[in-house]
């Protein structure tokens, strides 16, 4: 399935949200990522997600399609993470 | 169309960008927005946020679907935007 994360957590716990976030997506740009990923790989990411977020200040919206398929993107601006790619 | 679309701006600029996505779309989470919107309005609303932004500084990313049905979407944590539908 593919899938854009985006995740709004408390600055204490952003370095281990994107640390976990690179290991199973795509960084965007910001707190966003996308990919494909499986149904068992998307489960163990929400699991370790919930493991580091505080319900109570975080969250984490996961966009899901089951098509194969990719959403169309356009970047307006800045493609931020194009020196990402060479890291 | 569904569209998602995330921006990441100057803080500077940032108001103007909230202000000119909440016309056209739904507040999700911080610099997320999602819903519904004719070909015709997404792109005015892109060359609104183009004379917004700063090109060097700024972007605007907007993840769309032709189709009528909505990406699946889950929320883990805090759902943000609660208050806000009763804003």
């Amino acid at each position: 399935m593919y899938v854009i994360a985006v995740y709004d957590v408390n600055e204490k716990r952003v370095g281990k949200m994107l640390k976990l976030c690179r290991r199973y997506l795509h960084w965007v740009q910001n707190s966003v990522f996308e990919g494909e990923i499986t149904e068992v790989k998307l489960r163990e990411l929400s699991q370790k997600a919930l493991d580091i977020m505080n319900p109570a200040e975080d969250s984490l919206i996961i966009f899901s399609s089951r098509e194969a398929r990719r959403l169309e993107k356009n970047i307006l601006g800045l493609e931020k993470n194009s020196l990402d790619k060479f890291l």
